[in-house]
């Protein structure tokens, strides 16, 4: 018997459809798999590629799931919300995808029915690419999922929402919204941020410099630009939506920045080494981790 | 016959150690192999690996070939050089592998007996790992060794320099001095500059964000802390020696992180999207220069 009989994801890009392939693979997740977007090309590409039972642009088709997981940019999880929550069957969980929490669970908690649970989760997987093709069934494996369900949430439908996301092949971890976007200032926007502003940087140069750049980018600055492929309008939601936690995480680090620069101005080969030191701790310590 | 009768390297680190394999590999680049370092442990590794004919301690001795290149940290190059130049033979080249130039050629062309050639060259290629056993053969394959020798320098000497890198498969171009510590303080050391900050900012978070930090590294952060593992000693100097050019190009990108951060403070989305747009743009200009 799967988990849910009805899945419902709206949005299918990147992660979206990822859940989809997985969902393909693994019949445990759902009997039945609804796709919805307001773009149809988008459902043009899902039907070929044989990712869902039904696939729709009507929000009102899609909310007729036991599951209904908004997979939009960050700025549109709210109005998806409004639009699916008062067609969704009693005993249904709404999720959500998103990187950022900021005030998106305060305003579906104000139009959320009783009888509906909301347990967001972010999946902390992903890549550059974007759309349905960027997909793969693989990539929550061994990933974490942060699940940032409100305080009050009902248990059961936290416990199938882990049950879910451990179906995908993720581990999961319940954060309070707070702790999740001051984490994910640090883990996944401000370097986004910095690898956006280095390559506009890059950008700004003048002609020939930025041509040598160009050419010769393969010592350091190539690590940095993968980030910045990634889609604008998400990463603009993102921002915006976690704007203080960014902007505290933006100072320190500039702060920081300037205290190197400052032991460079100085020749200060002690401080400069120190720093790099604990760089090099924190790295070893990912190795640890198996994060690298 | 092969291009230099005796080669030596001094300093068999990832660089160092990366040539010898290749010269064991392809004979067309030198008939001996000296390899020279003050750490004992270093010549003991290169004997095992059987990367060189002679090992020494003794600067004198390995400045007894016809092409000499120095591949220890930029703050040591001059007092090496100052150590082999006079015992090096009539018609040798001196060469060394420095990241930047600085004010290293100047000084060195200040002690540069007549009869010798002085051809230092960058190679646009490394690892974060340092040591004999870090180098491989194929480091250089495809990669930029950017050369600046000094002006009026003997265009025979810079044309088997050319050769040489050619042999170890990489790609030459000749770059003044100031051009080159231009590019490489945007192109590697604005980057490691800033990834040894971003991992310096984790590591002064309170406790358990620190904690969550590491645990949930996956998503951005990861690869901006593979060059943070990069050598402390290594990069002291460099930041050292290229200061001015360093300084000015992270002066100009915590100018662009401002803007950023008040375009995010004000919620202007359009100037956010632009920014990410233009970053975009420079991610598609590298994979068509396929320097990804």
């Amino acid at each position: 018997m799967a988990l849910f009989n009805t899945l419902s994801i709206i949005g299918p890009g990147l992660i979206g459809s990822s859940i989809l392939r997985k969902a393909r693979e693994n019949n445990a997740i759902a009997n039945k798999l609804i796709v919805a977007d307001n773009n149809p090309n988008n459902l043009k590409r899902i039907e070929e590629l044989n990712l869902a039972d039904v696939v729709t642009e009507d929000l009102t088709e899609a909310a007729k799931a036991d599951c209904v997981i908004i997979c939009v940019p960050v700025g549109a999880v709210e109005n998806v919300a409004q639009a699916v929550l008062p067609h969704m069957p009693a005993g249904a969980i709404l999720s959500d995808v998103a990187s950022v929490r900021g005030k998106i669970s305060l305003k579906i908690q104000q139009i959320l029915p009783q009888n509906i649970s909301y347990v967001p989760g972010h999946p902390m997987a992903g890549t550059e690419h974007s759309g349905p093709d960027a997909g793969f069934s693989k990539l929550f494996e061994n990933r974490w999922c942060l699940l940032v369900p409100p305080p009050h949430t009902d248990p059961h439908a936290i416990h199938k929402m882990e049950e879910f996301w451990a179906l995908c092949g993720a581990k999961t971890n319940i954060l309070a919204d707070e702790k999740h976007d001051r984490i994910c200032a640090m883990v996944s926007h401000l370097p986004h941020l910095l690898a956006f502003t280095i390559c506009d940087s890059a950008d700004n140069l003048s002609g020939e410099l930025k041509t040598a750049v160009l050419d010769y980018a393969a010592s350091g600055f190539m690590d940095f630009t993968r980030i910045a492929g990634s889609d604008p309008i998400m990463w603009r939601d993102i921002f915006i939506e976690n704007k203080d936690a960014i902007l505290d995480t933006l100072d320190r680090f500039i702060l920081n920045a300037e205290t190197m620069a400052q032991a460079i101005r100085e020749g200060d080969g002690a401080t400069i080494t120190n720093k790099i030191e604990h760089s090099r701790q924190i790295r070893r310590k990912l190795i640890e981790n198996k994060q690298v």
